[in-house]
């Protein structure tokens, strides 16, 4: 199944190697104007090539929309666009026709296919998420006039953590450095471990924070279609990732009920609000009016600079040298990805919460 | 939103302090024998009043079936089924109409909806999850002839933690303590830290680790549908659960590739397996036919002992002395929903699985 | 599959000789003040042994409500719902235990599951219609204050058909006779032509008409989702039902562009609306805030008073001599479901309508 | 929304005087060999401009595959695809920006989406039924290899109507004539009618029979997701559909009991099959594995080549002359349309029927 959402949904298509990735956006709200070079510019944030950090595959990416807009709106309609695909090097993958590389998902798609493409991961390349980012940057442009902004940043890359709440950094600086993190001591950190890394013929993996704020009260749908289960599935979805945590998450598994509680104090224009937030701005699966925030936890990249022993189609150890390009840490590139996601989660909650007046 | 699954689907029904609870099986394959009485012996492991740690709620829980059995047998047709409730006291939450109790859904329910059913919660009571124990318990049934295992257990309650890896664990006497938890030594410990909160009127959270063996290759859908994103949205949709981590999860951000990185090697069977399952049996979201484990995190149940100051519809702050009977750590009767939701993802998975053929 | 609807859904469950038919309406708009007594009286209209012309079966169909409400309004949570069996003679059916009966679901369900519940027709029985009419009338307390009105009646019935338009009729008085037909020499001669079936051991089919009116402006979703689609699906998985049409409907394929062209003209209240209607209220499958109206042709009951040869399920042939007993015109009775079903759609239309804005 | 099916999927996008129309395939299963010039010839079946009798919008509509296929095979990946617009004259719609043409769908957009493409019936132009031709292509290049043929044809096209059941007809000429009608009398008093109309300006409507043979035993979902209702929503879906009806259909309403009755005997190959088959194929709302057929009726195109007069954006009367290049008889081109949603609808139904196993 490649379709995400339920009134807001994305359906996409495309192999890493074949002639285009691609998707359709159903669900647009209509007469709203779009600001396409902001689109391109989620789609270059995502882009390979980008920094002597990430992989040098020089895609363009260059976005064309067939559908869905008149004048600079949207119709209402679906809107389909298309990626080409132009640099891919599908003679780089020749050697791995038969073979199952270790930590990808080459053998599990042979298992349940019975066929795969076997060039750059095919259907399972992360090339894949670039569709999400493109609906994701709609539903961001539906979502800003809404008053609701969505923000992550790299918290982890390797051993090194960074630590700060959220709430005492300067999500501003975001871009400013190549690991999007918005430490400037611990983003030098953090790429001092990439290259070191790199260096090694090795790869690092890492968490991404994400906080969305301007969230109205009363998004998600109790019991099934919670919004933090919603959240969860769709980070749980994106390539690498690992784990899930929600607000305080993980610690509160180990704090006692009277540090965890969540009091419920008069905020400043009167409203209703968290003292501590330690839920994540969700309670009973429904959005409380305070910040969203969660952590996203990637996995190293599998394929290491380095020989490495595997079994091929028949079983038989084989010895592969890896020739492609790729990232040495994916969690940098891995920020649009999330707040793609985020946007295109918040978004469907919120329209499908109108559903029920 | 009260349905779960696609194919293998629950439709869930029941506040706290209804009539009754209760749900539609749809999707249950035809011909498979059930018995009853186990059906009714995971209701009574989820039960209240089970045990001197968990709530004095004193219900029978008495499971009645009203379609899609003959004989014995499923006719692949839907079933119904109701559990009373009888034990509803529900002037102990009079006090509570207009108030919002910390880190409960009250507030959010009543901004959602605009009316709430005040008594026990009312929708967003763990008591819900009675009609996922059920559902998940004829899926076992069908999936033990499939020759899947599930087995769950408490990992951690407050700052007690369980590291032994599962697999030097034996499963078979989780029920064999009050905690839930396979290792004598931690489950004592864990008794005593709950005693321990009990006493000072408070509470405590944990983790429980859920193992999925027997799962065939190759089920779960990428992109959407994959089946670590079915997994973490359905265990975060269980009550108090706030964060999800599939095999080495977390712990994969701060490793390097070389050390994650999952070999295949060929099996007892002449198989295609992992050497370390760092993965959790999951590549690209697709089993790959090995043991599937993740973590699931719960927070402290925030029914504290104690008076706590919270606010009112008005606004307005407000003082609860708590009457209701609520557990003191709520996460070894979360055994049973964990193992329960993912019998019914891992079966909905095997049959949508073979509608790709 | 027994999940009807987007938004608004009705989930059902039952054999007709099984302990109780039910559901859970999910989907509900909260708030809304319930009259149980005219949802009662919506499965009284369908109730069987109502009338000398329908089925002596004498169930008393008490409807149970186990969830969804408080003080008499609707909480916005699932409305669990029961109506118990109680005047099943499945003795009646036990020759039928390995007979197909001709023109019923008997084959198919062996076919398909492999197993089927042989009393009564089991899930097959126009029974489960119970259920529609409890969700649709549900659904119709929330489009009367939406100012929607839905009514259908008897328009046909074998070959006695009445062709006065809709408009010119009085359906205030549809439920003044036993066949449902508005005009009263129609009505009669109605009658007379299934009780002249019934002195023949015979059946009779027909048509039922139905309007909406009051609906606004912009219900359905083109391409898939058409207002139009949704609502021959609906009709179509009525039991018997054999053909749907949409407004002139059959009679526009024979007439010109010119005749069946539908102009717009400026209506009583500065509105656009359509000079002759032919369309039936819809146009691309989006509503014009015309009338909705349409026919639904149903099959006679295939039932016979008579012997009647068919095969057993070891495809001998074998001669059955029905005891159940049965509608000679069921055609009546399909009233109150055909507006059922028309209620859900358009009330389910209309709420998804709102999750575009 | 703009999805089809349930696990066949076809997610479709396009404005007819957009850059392309398109679509993404999801569901499909693996490894099978796909003959893309017999999707193009389904294409070009539907394709404007093909004979005298239709539109003479000379589109080339070449399909270009982006996805989901590797050396002629399909890889279980979605198939995303596009046929660019070419012939679009946009400029001969400027008059009709803010006019609501009669009985077409400028109206009900407008008042839906508060915008809409005006320009050729932008989403609302039978030119979306293109994708649906490529997806059910697709599928019938499955479907064949299962056993199933589908063919339509044009039974009635204005007051010609062709009244000799399908079983006497020799459905393999279909495409001999190009009305596509198989009998050649009916044929050329069907070719005089729409030539006659062509000369007075203006449009015929009519009626399709669809025959699907060869489906197995067991397709389609009771209660809801019957393969009647299935069919039912997919036919009415098709632009300018105004009614279906299945088997003996619309006939059974005025028929007895003891006509419309349908034995079960044995056939050729001991297999349980109906006599008369008055029931169309499917019984309770599945399939029986005899033939499965039905009819579509179309009302007339209501673009005119003569002025009509009709209202504007600001209800003022206004009086149009049509310029575009439309259709007298639109019925012909429905044929593979109705093919293709057949199509679709059946391998959905054989897929998910799987998925109960």
């Amino acid at each position: 199944m490649n379709t995400f959402g339920r009134i807001y949904r994305l359906t996409s298509f495309g192999e890493s190697h074949g002639p285009a990735m691609g998707g359709v956006i159903d669900g647009m709200p209509s007469g709203v104007p779009i600001d396409l070079d902001e689109i391109q510019r989620a789609l270059d944030r995502r882009r390979p090539g980008a920094s002597a950090l990430v992989t040098k595959r020089a895609e363009a990416d260059r976005l064309e929309i067939l559908s869905g807009l008149l004048d600079g709106k949207t119709l209402g309609t679906p809107i389909g666009f298309i990626v080409r695909n132009t640099d891919a090097r599908s003679a780089d993958y020749e050697q791995l026709r038969d073979v199952y590389r270790p930590s990808h998902a080459d053998f599990t798609y042979q298992m349940k296919y019975g066929i795969r493409d076997h060039r750059g991961g095919g259907r399972a390349s992360a090339r894949e998420t670039l569709s999400r980012v493109v609906a994701g940057a709609f539903a961001m442009q539906v979502l800003k006039k809404r008053g609701v902004e969505i923000k992550a940043y790299v918290s982890q890359v390797g051993n090194v953590e960074l630590r700060t709440p959220y709430r005492q950094l300067d999500l501003s600086v975001v871009d400013k450095n190549e690991v999007r993190c918005p430490d400037s001591v611990a983003a030098s950190q953090m790429k001092a471990a990439i290259i070191e890394a790199r260096d090694q013929g090795d790869t690092l993996g890492g968490r991404v924070t994400c906080v969305v704020s301007g969230v109205r009260t009363g998004l998600g749908e109790p019991v099934a279609g919670r919004l933090d289960a919603e959240l969860a599935a769709a980070m749980m979805s994106i390539p690498a990732a690992k784990a899930f945590s929600l607000g305080a998450g993980i610690d509160m598994a180990s704090m006692k009920g009277s540090e965890a509680i969540d009091p419920f104090v008069v905020g400043d224009y009167g409203q209703v609000c968290l003292e501590k937030n330690h839920s994540g701005g969700i309670l009973g699966g429904i959005s409380t009016g305070d910040d969203i925030y969660f952590d996203v936890y990637f996995k190293p990249v599998p394929t290491l600079m380095r020989e490495v022993t595997t079994l091929n189609a028949a079983a038989q150890a084989v010895t592969i040298h890896p020739h492609g390009r790729h990232d040495v840490c994916v969690v940098p590139r891995a920020v649009p990805v999330v707040e793609a996601m985020a946007s295109m989660v918040i978004l469907d909650a919120e329209l499908l919460a109108r559903a029920a007046l």
